[in-house]
């Protein structure tokens, strides 16, 4: 934390503020300068609420150093993450796939749960390709309460059924703490959607299943509000979150949302936590989906969610953003040849 | 619903558009132009996903035409829509304060409940000055999870203490659907805050209560998506929404927020509900707070939410942002002098 | 300046930014704490590029401390800047006009300059409103090249003639220095647009000049950036600098631009200088204008840029936003009241 | 063109509106609804503001259907454009490179010419890498007037003397008209920064000239309005433009600019015209620019702006984006890999 004082702050306001630091069990170091005193701080900074500095006589600006997350950052655990998924047939719990640096993880399925029957082939469908794990929401966050809002537990049902009878793996998302328990019992990974990423007592009741946590980036949260969510889940036990990066609120309006793939280097710096990429909702259109899925690989991500739906144009929701299965076959081939030549290994 | 075909369409993709859109149930009403067909589209749109359509050979873009906000728009309810707050303390429930454009609303408060004292401290000050609705958090989102997150039921206890006692009126943050009926209770206006507008399980929750909801804006949300949030609880059947603007996200760094009051006359030209606006969060900065208040009164707002607080400096959260009593009071006199301009009266 | 090191930073990695740091003929001032050490750095940092520091090993981060601006700082500067404007028929220059805090100036007209007609009424109209300076482009930004770009330097001389003629002070645009001469000889001010906020060529052309320059705030830039761009002007020895604050983009839809009004306070608590509002252009939409017009009073702005033309729905650029002639008079009529409430005087 | 009425709107109001369509020599296409009226027209709709039909009775807003760009769409010019950039030395002008969909172009060299020795190494290392193209400003745009503004006509004469040399050709910046006729003897691409993306006179100017132009996309430019840039000089007579996203500003503040990979997508749908990206500014870190330039080419792009300087670390300017020469053959190495894997070529 460092205290900037004004050009003409006074040897009394900067005593002021030597003395309220001090009051906070801080250390004040006074740094004068040619124009103006700078104050460092050193002690337990984030137990305080800085900008009541800020308002004291003399002081110009209150600037923050030390990053808020620990648990979340590669400067407290150094090495990468690698979350297991396992088996949900096998007795022993086998691993399934593993979620990080080393592969590239394919998470594909429809927006939502519509009947067994598409579920069933999707997830035929996806096992053949060798995809070990597969999206589909039976909860449906949606803008308008006029539209379409999933199949709620019987849309759980239909999941559970079909992942003991393949042995895919299911990721689904969980909207609120009352269908906690539920999801958590046919989920493989618990996603938490972009809206609420900064449900606080969501990524509470999360942080206590022994679950896998899918943290999408809030539309507009900044990288570290981000790694800040995912602290929220790990302070409480949970230390398996995989961050997607989904696609944030900009002016700009040729896509549904700005897919921000130059998050991906400084996730990788400043965190060790896996980040996948969701070009579906990033762009909201079919045809812009296999350029951004090959480019999240190209700049380091560890996988992809992708939509994909039998029959895209009969969807209940989200069918323009979806690729049917020829389209993803296509998607597919490329991946592999742009992984091969990157090293890594399609999952 | 109108459909842009290509310029260079051919018949027979003009012809698939139409079938399609037969096939939905809805009536195609071709227009072909000198350079391109359009194709309007009347009936039920609603029901439909339009983007399905967009991904059909020789369709260039699909324009969503209605509103989908129905309960919300002033098209539907032109009048302008009060809200009644009836006094803690009588035993008829007599009207205590209405929300709506001919008033001027004052809510004001500390950011969180502390401790009995100061809470009591505050709600007299303000009873005092003829402010007759209390805002102070027993439940707090923040941003980190090792921050001050509020006393919790201890804090709603101390609420409904000081309402019995001092007959003010209480506004309160509701975070989960855990807690709805504890603070159901104790507020005579139930908050949702910023980072839970898009939190639908919560909104159906604050549907099926007989309190009033403010509804703050969402950090980057349009206004029809908030609009459509407001929605979700008028559709559950609870018609009292009062919208809160607080300041939105964007690249502008002097301010914590962009606090957009441009947004309230297209609100007021949409929709029959009424708006505050919280200056507090929008600016974080308690020099900037009374400056903010008087231009959203003078911009149309129909009140404000303003943080106070005894002791800012001393404040366990958001200090930096609150006034004093003497602010308070300064900024009241401005308010009044100004309202008087206005032809209208404080509340 | 203020170079952060990683918590798990090298002795040596210290020492070689301490290093670096003297080598730029700075002075550096360690600060080891519990996790990680900060490193002060005072002397003239304005000359170096941070950026190199940060990029040595073990270097987490680097601060800026001290603003980059001077002359247009308050720090610099403490009081009010005032900015006159002569009379253009006066023989001995009287001043006419005075922009400032003390008063809240109105600068009225037109979009574009249409022909001499639409002028001469718009100019009598104002005068005899005892507004003095009006507001008409005779070179226009266009989004198109199909658009009507203006009247050019036949604009300007129709400019000249009623400017001559009515003693009105004219405000008006100059796109590049190719025709600064042309726009020197006839304007009272001299408007920079939006778009040219970081024309850096033009902004020295006008440095030159001894006109006050109105210097719209571009885009989508930050106070600071704003702020440089008016250290350009003076730099060059031109300190009649006049801000102007004309909405900024972000994602919000409900209007043209996201007109800023906060960042009014910041203005005035970081700089001396004079700033306006644009409601015409912030909203783009006639009825919006007047409560943000009211609103940039409140907040503490030091005028206005209104559009205004005899018949709006005819006119050939920007029609949609302008107030007719009975619209102005309903506008100031309430400015009135407003500015007497709170002790300012319309000029 | 639509035209959508309120709902309660009168057949009076839809009659007057249909009257005014006519009135703007257009023909309008009522087309009743079970709610509301729309109103379609055709004929030549650029010509009109519609702002203005907004603002009759009864009308609840307008919609424009067409885009207002003709030469810069792929709808008036399906194939795609090559730009043949031609080789200094050769007498007959023999072509050197062509920038677009079949090969990636890489243009690279340090952010400003500093001296010839420099520009000297930097032109002999590219060319013995087969890199055709070499960047370097001597007109710098920056945001501090104190800050180095580069070399100006002296740096052209470095460059025309390297260039003439080595044969390498040469993109530089033109900041304003009066060095137009300089900057366009020496180079072989004119680069339009991103802040004069919208200086019009500026692009009427290089719309004049024989040779090609990269324009920068603004920083805050919707891709309609970049390529409404693009269409000023295309209507000017100059065809050859080559677009270059840089980073767009928004909220995120995890790298210098948002780079916006996912309108390469859009811009390869909408328009004929190549694309490159610059990831050094876009990300402003060089840690940052080897897998947003491996992204680009994932995503379609046809070339990068790379920022190479002989030492970084001394650069005058963003030394801390530019890769050394080490980091360069690196990055190099796989690019190649990765175009092959894409079966493209790089150039």
């Amino acid at each position: 934390m460092l205290v900037v004082m004004q050009s003409h702050a006074t040897p009394d306001e900067v005593a002021q503020v030597l003395e309220a630091i001090k009051h906070m069990n801080l250390t004040p170091h006074p740094m004068p300068g040619a124009t103006r005193t700078a104050i460092g701080i050193t002690g337990n900074v984030g137990a305080v609420d800085p900008r009541t500095l800020e308002v004291l006589p003399g002081v110009m600006e209150l600037i923050r150093v030390t990053k808020p997350y620990k648990l979340a950052s590669r400067e407290m655990h150094e090495e990468d993450t690698y979350i297991e998924i396992r088996n949900p047939k096998s007795e022993i719990r086998k691993v399934q796939t593993i979620i990080g640096p080393k592969t590239f993880t394919l998470i594909a399925g429809p927006c939502s749960v519509e009947n067994e029957a598409m579920i069933s082939r999707t997830a035929e469908f996806l096992s053949e390709r060798g995809v070990r794990l597969m999206r589909a929401g039976a909860f449906k966050p949606r803008s308008s309460p006029y539209a379409f809002q999933g199949l709620g537990l019987g849309g759980l049902e239909i999941l559970s059924k079909v992942r003991r009878r393949t042995g895919i793996g299911i990721v689904t998302e969980l909207m609120d703490t009352d269908n906690a328990d539920a999801v958590e019992e046919v989920a493989d990974i618990i996603q938490i959607g972009t809206r609420n990423m900064q449900n606080f007592s969501l990524l509470r009741r999360v942080a206590k299943s022994g679950k896998p946590v899918l943290l999408k980036r809030g539309m507009s949260a900044t990288l570290e509000e981000w790694l800040m969510a995912a602290e929220y889940v790990m302070a409480g036990g949970n230390y398996n979150v995989v961050l997607c990066e989904r696609g944030v609120r900009t002016f700009s309006d040729h896509s549904r949302n700005t897919l921000d793939l130059s998050v991906i280097p400084p996730v990788k710096h400043l965190s060790h936590l896996p980040i996948l990429v969701d070009p579906s909702h990033g762009t909201g259109k079919r045809d812009y989906v296999a350029p951004m899925a090959l480019a999240s690989l190209a700049a380091g991500a560890d996988g992809l969610l992708i939509e994909v739906h039998p029959e895209p144009n009969q969807a209940l929701s989200d069918g323009a953003q979806s690729l049917d299965f020829a389209g993803f076959d296509r998607l597919l081939e490329s991946l592999k040849r742009l992984a091969e030549a990157l090293g890594r290994a399609i999952n």
